[in-house]
């Protein structure tokens, strides 16, 4: 069976940098390596946005950063998990024979309701629409972080448990363990984290990204001072994924010598980072200006991975004596 | 708006006489009151059977059996849950909006888990599936007894919740309580019921159910002894429901004289019972030589619920912002 990798992407706000680079910059690589399916996770997101008009905005900007960014409809399949509901008759077919202790074991269940979250019923399913994001789609391989490894092995639990009880319906997936992505660091020297409110946008205007970059926080060193570990700084970590390796490593010599100041170096990082998004973001204006064709898009992307779905579902219904 | 009455109908092996006075005559005879929605709900079957076969066998016994007692596909709706799996759709939009606490409550949950049953998700989930039933067809009545009662009120809660969430959607269902029918003697003298293994079918061959009918446990009374409490006997109390009523009140009269023995009354019990399922017996046969008729009219009838619900669903993925 030839490999088909799955990408699920929750629609939860303005794409910053370090999602691109820990996630989106590897998943569209994957395209150059054999067949892409991503979808838009808008049934995941009913279980922690509850309000229309932004999930709708949301929705939208995904596909446009995405598009943006390198997914390419011409070599992947790209749509609106919504757009295939056949997914919700596959999670009470894997739900039906999932025993309770498997989810309450599930560590975003755990983890939300030790933070004293009350849990909606939405949440402790999650895993068992991720497992039928996945089977309905006969992927093989799944690229996962080592926090969602668990996921996948629910997901392999619970395919490995229909073929046992009803006979061989679904692929088994692989887990693909993304390798250790150097840490992004955010505005604050921290990790970038949406949840730490330290994140630098890829989009959005030219001013604020400025005056974004102009307030990452540094030490009280002067422009005069050499600064020996400036390559441990956050702007030169962030600068090092967006300026030319001989760019970079001639700002490193400047910093280590002296008489290069942070404001020189973040300036030059706003160039770069500038630069590095241009092709992007020319691209993401384009497909703003012309919104029915990212509607047309998703709509083709949709009908291509209904197909896959609808014969999935045809084996699991008749395994199962739906049918 | 006019009252749609809706009635789920689990596929769980060979309809008793219990089942059929206590749900389904006063079920089929709602039929003449307004506009009934039957279906048979092989989803739920799911989380008690795990055999393909068995649940096939079990759909289309269910079938034949609704349709031979009087279910008028003319006047009713009548389709098989997995033929609309839209209510699978709108199991997770209403889940998402559930709190655990509330599936926690469930009487079916706590009362199997109490008995040590270890609960699979297919169980817990089972309540947000039922409340998807009956929202997904606008319906405004469900009949209920009274220990059905909570699962109309959590349907009720998740209807207001989605309303209030997202906007006027779905309609707040009415229950109708069912008045309580008498209880039906089983072949020992308690309740009938499956899980007592003292049930009645109301299909098969003769010679099994005379053998049955005979088999009712009775004292050791002699056939010429009075017996002044002989409306108190099982057997009479099931005659009550299958005799004319001059028949029942003269073979009464006959017991409380002496002289009438119990192999009498249960001769007389099975010769009635005969008679009274012989129209649907007949029309049961015709049925299960003409399967592709039935196998139409489930089709047929499929379509027609799959139309309200494609237009109940278009209203709730609008407001919830999937659309």
């Amino acid at each position: 069976m030839p490999s088909r990798t799955l990408t699920g992407i929750t629609p939860s706000g303005t794409l910053h940098v370090g999602n691109y680079l820990g996630a989106m910059r590897p998943a569209i690589a994957a395209q150059e390596l054999g067949e892409c399916y991503y979808f838009i996770a808008d049934y995941h997101s009913m279980t922690t946005v509850d309000d229309a008009a932004v999930r709708r905005q949301h929705t939208r900007g995904i596909a446009l950063d995405w598009l943006a960014c390198g997914l390419d409809p011409a070599k992947s399949v790209f749509w609106k998990q919504s757009d295939v509901p056949e997914v919700c008759e596959l999670t009470w077919l894997l739900g039906s024979l999932t025993p309770m202790g498997l989810l309450e074991r599930a560590h975003s269940f755990k983890d939300k309701t030790a933070k004293g979250i009350a849990p909606n019923f939405g949440l402790f399913a999650y895993p068992v629409l991720m497992a039928a994001d996945i089977l309905l789609y006969d992927t093989t391989v799944v690229p996962v972080g080592k926090d969602q490894k668990q996921h996948l092995e629910m997901t392999r639990d619970m395919a490995i448990k229909f073929n046992q009880t009803y006979g061989e319906t679904f692929v088994v997936p692989e887990p693909s363990i993304a390798e250790d992505v150097a840490v992004i660091p955010g505005l604050d020297g921290q990790k970038m984290s949406k949840s730490y409110n330290n994140t630098l946008p890829i989009f959005g205007e030219e001013k604020v990204l400025k005056k974004k970059i102009m307030s990452i926080v540094m030490d009280s060193r002067t422009r005069e001072e050499p600064k020996p570990d400036g390559e441990q700084l956050p702007a030169s970590q962030l600068l090092k994924f967006f300026a030319p390796p001989e760019t970079y490593a001639s700002i490193m010599d400047q910093l280590k010598a002296g008489g290069f100041g942070y404001g020189d170096l973040k300036k030059a990082l706003f160039e770069h980072y500038w630069e590095f998004f241009r092709e992007a973001r020319v691209k993401r204006a384009e497909l703003e200006a012309n919104l029915d064709h990212v509607d047309a898009v998703l709509r083709d992307g949709a009908e291509r991975a209904r197909a896959v779905a609808r014969e999935v579902m045809g084996r699991a219904r008749k395994a199962c004596g739906l049918v």
